[in-house]
Formats: structure tokens, sequence, C-alpha cells
């Protein structure tokens, strides 16, 4: 089956393509850029919602409830998880996407886990030509999933619509410390699990970062919400607080901005593989490992090294 | 003063020389990579050192309490201090720099800050080169200060010889869900402020995450110190752990392949700058911007925009 036949099926929603073309994407091989233009003709409709948090927040037991609600707003809902296995622990959290089943039937919703092992450089990209593949297959949200941790997680929170940040009242003491690039991402703070002590707490050190926030007048103000993700508590609160957001976007014209500037981030990354398997082929690989001793040894500078290279790259266009 | 002259009172020493050349290279311009190919000649021959951990585990202090055992051996000490300025906090941590005072008078002690502000991507590459600097100029041990919790901060621990990384009594409950980074590149953990409650379960917990990590019958096996750097206690292990350290990398031969291995990130790194700065000329930008809404209403798939940037880029050479 060729691009054009692929894209054809990604865009009637037949399942069982939607999921080879994101298999395609995440090959990485030379069909996923033409897949990828023809597919996105018919993007730019859906709403992408983030979710990131530390392990153990809920964000999965949130996400399967959230899509629940959506579901009966009759929207189609993707979902994509991004799996925490680390190289170091090499665990999944698989429990968490034994818990999603309970949606995992409904014809309206589709879920994909996407690999991080070995890839993280190209995570993000990857991560969100998936997201395209399901704009065009027509859902109406797509939410990912994402463990705050590393660079590459935050990276794919940022590219959604709206990003939720989720915490337990335990996050209270840590998030100073530890949560600053989470706490610059959201849009919208969840404290779950919020019937364990300290939730106020946590609630507090939440608002005490985000006044410290630069804001103007028509900046939007991250709210915090309390909920019990497992018992169906404050999900209203938060499916209502995502539309006050994306409100706010469109109201200030900011939901064009964010995509223009993902758009262009997008673009700059790619014209960087490019170019960078470009110039890495084999034969300057080869070379580059031929001359490393020299540098370690002071012969030669990496500066004059990288400029041979870049020479040599040129010559041979 | 031109880069020659300058490399030579680097090569000499001459503290105010020293400082200029980083300054040189913290601003980017175009002396920055001639006057790293000459200083390039006169390096290798320093250790690195990088002590990292979350904030307010001591780094500063630890780091201070090693110099002046160093400098008992009459070695030459160059610190690197990257401060945790985030966008968010907008803050330094101030005070850890003014407790350094101490050993900043020492004519054989160099301390350097970087400004990490807005310059995040380019961060690790800057503090590399500023090393290379001290390096020159004769520094027997670089010590590159960091807080081990965004990406840049991690790949300069990494660039290190050794890696020590200091965690507090208070750490043991997030190792697991936080630290998986920080755990992957400590070739030496410190529990730190160790008379505090809570140092033996969090010398259990290291123990237990080092434990899963795969490793073979020759490879370095991190080992955990208490100490209370604030007392002076366990600085002597500390240094001795890392001479050590030091012995199994060169008996191994991995300091070489480990520096190798650093060099080639290094050099591809200058490729990677040097190409894109020539890419994103401020017409490519400008026409970039043009063309962004096309992409964002699906008009122009960003693979076709960035194949054209890319051809208009080849074609323009």
């Amino acid at each position: 089956m060729d691009y054009i036949e692929l894209s054809e099926k990604v865009f009637n929603n037949e399942k069982r393509f939607v999921s080879r073309a994101i298999t395609v994407i995440e090959s990485g091989n030379s069909d996923s850029a033409r897949l990828l233009s023809e597919l996105h003709k018919k993007t730019g409709k859906a709403y992408r919602i983030g979710i990131t948090g530390p392990p153990g927040a809920g964000k999965s037991t949130l996400t399967n409830q959230m899509t629940k609600l959506y579901r009966k707003e009759n929207l189609k809902v993707g979902i994509i998880a991004v799996d925490p296995t680390s190289p170091f622990t090499g665990g999944a959290l698989l429990g968490d996407r034994v818990r999603m089943s309970e949606i995992g039937s409904d014809e309206g919703v589709f879920i994909r886990s996407m690999a991080t092992r070995g890839s993280l450089g190209g995570l993000s990209k990857k991560t969100i030509d998936a997201a395209d593949v399901l704009d065009a297959a027509g859902y109406d949200i797509i939410i990912f999933e994402t463990v705050g941790v590393g660079q590459s997680e935050l990276d794919i929170a940022k590219t959604a619509d709206t990003t939720v940040v989720v915490l337990v009242p335990e996050s209270g003491d840590s998030i100073q410390a530890m949560k600053a690039g989470l706490m610059e991402i959201g849009d919208l703070f969840v404290v779950n699990k919020s019937d364990r002590p300290g939730a106020e707490n946590a609630i507090t050190s939440i608002n005490t970062m985000l006044m410290m926030k630069d804001h103007t007048a028509d900046s939007w103000l991250p709210e915090v919400i309390k909920a019990i993700a497992s018992d169906n508590t404050g999900i209203n609160e938060i499916i209502e607080m995502i539309d006050k957001h994306r409100e706010h976007l469109k109201k200030n014209n900011l939901l064009l901005k964010k995509r223009e500037d993902n758009s262009k981030s997008r673009i700059k990354e790619i014209v960087h593989d490019i170019i960078t398997s470009e110039i890495w082929s084999k034969k300057r690989e080869t070379d580059l490992d031929d001359s490393i001793s020299e540098v370690v040894l002071g012969r030669i500078s990496p500066y004059n090294l990288a400029d041979n290279i870049i020479s040599n790259f040129k010559n041979n266009l």
C-alpha cells in the first residue's frame, strides 16, 4: 500500500490503518515524510491537550475519566501515551496502560503508546507527527500523556494547546526544588488524590510559585483544581477549565500564534534532522572516528575539525 | 589584543586574561572559535570533576572543602559554577557564591560562574569550552558545579571524567521518581548533611537503584559516601574515591575512550551550530515567518517547507 492509499484510509479513520500510519512514522523511514505531507492537508481541527506530571500522580486515570466525559459530548478522542521507559529502570508503567482498557473498546477512542527507549532525541517530533495522524483521522480531542521528567517530555507537553500538570499532595515539598520546568508549562494544575493529607499545602505552594510568574492584564492565570480522578471528583471542573483556556486563547488570537510557534520549531527540527543525516554519512562518521584521538591529544582543535567536515560536506553536494 | 596574544596570556595563567578569554567564549563571537583552536593545543592535562545534585544539597560547600584539600596537595583548581537562573524563578543562589569567597583569594584557585539565563541550548557547549580555557591555563583539577535538574546540566556533568552526585537524606523519597537522570550519571554518590535523619534510608535507596544497573565484571561500581561538608566530614573519602575512579578509568583505558566520546559529541554540536546559523539567515527566518500560517492552515506541510528551505540553502552556497 502506498502512502496515498494509506492516507485515504487514515482520513476515513480506519483504525488499523491509523495504527499502521503511526508505525510508519515511528520507524522514521523515507515514506514517513511523504505520508505526513499528505496527511497534513486535513489537520488543524483537533484540540490538543497535554497531561503531564510525576510518575504516580494518576495521569492515566485522569485521562481515562476525561475521555469518558468527552465521549458523552460525542467528541472523538485520540490518546498518545509516552511511556517512561528510562534506559536505566528499563520498566514501563504497564498497570496504567491496563487501566486504560476501559475506554479502549470504544469506537470513538484511539489509544497509542509511543516507545521512548533509545529514541529520546526524536521522541517529541515523532509524538507530534503521530498527533497529526490522529488529527487527520478526525479525532476532535488529542491527549498527550507524558511523564514530566525529561526535556523531551516537557517539549511534548509544550506543543499542546492546553497543558494540564497533575500533581499529588505529597508533591508539595519538592515542587519548588524539582518542578520549575513543570510550573512553567502548566495552563492548569490539578492536585489529584486530594483526599490525602497535604492537599491544601500543595495548592498553596503551587499558587505561590504561580504568583511569581510575570503576567500582564490579559495573560492567562493558571488555576489549581482539586481532584480525585479515581472516583471522578473534579473531572467536570477540569474539562470546564480547559474550555475556558481554549476560549481565552481564541479570544486573544493566541491559539493561532501558539500553533505557528510550534510549527516553526517543528520545521526547524525537521531541517536539522535532514541536514544532520546528510552531513553524517557513514564515510564522515568514520573519518571522525579516525581523527578523534588527534583531537583529544590536542593536535587538532574541535573547531578546526568541525570546519573541515562542513567544507567537505559542501564540496560534495 | 588578538586571540594569539590572549592565548599566550592564558597559557601563563594571567587570571585577568583567563577571565577575558571565558567572556569571549560566552559572547560566542567570531573570535571565540579561533581562540579555542589556539588554546586547544595545551589542553588534555586537567582532570575534570562534575559535582551535581538538587538545589540545597550543599554542592558549593563540598566544592569549597574539596578545593582546600586539593590545594594542600599543591594542585591548582579551576571551578566553573553553572547558576540555576531559571527563567521562571529569575533567581540565582547568590549565597552559595558568597560562601565560595573563602577560597576565592587563593592564587591557585580560579572561580567562574556561567550565566544560564536565555542560553540553555548552548550552555553545555560554552561550559566545556570554558573548561578548555582553564585546562590551557594549567589548572590541574577542574570542577563543574551544576544543579542536576535540566538536560543541559546533566550534559555538563556527563562530560566530566568523574561525576559526583550530591544528595541529602531528605532526597530519599523522591530519588526513585525524579532522579533517574542523576542516578545514571553518578560515578560516586555523596549523601551530604548526613547528620540529619534519614541518611541511612537514603543510602539504602541509592544502593538499591545502583544494583539495578547493568554491570559487567570490570565495570566501575559507584560507591555511596556519607558526608557533612560544612564541618569537613567525609571530604577525604570523597577525594580518595575520585582518585580510585580515576585509576579505574586509566587502568581500563576508559579515560581516553570517555574523552574521545565527549569530543565527538562536542564536534557534532559545533558542526550543528555552524550549519544552523548558516541555514537560518535573516532572510530565511523571514521567509519562514511569512509561510508559517500556510502550514498551520494545512496548505503546505512542514516537511515540504523544510525541503524547500534546504534546497534554497544548497542552491545559494
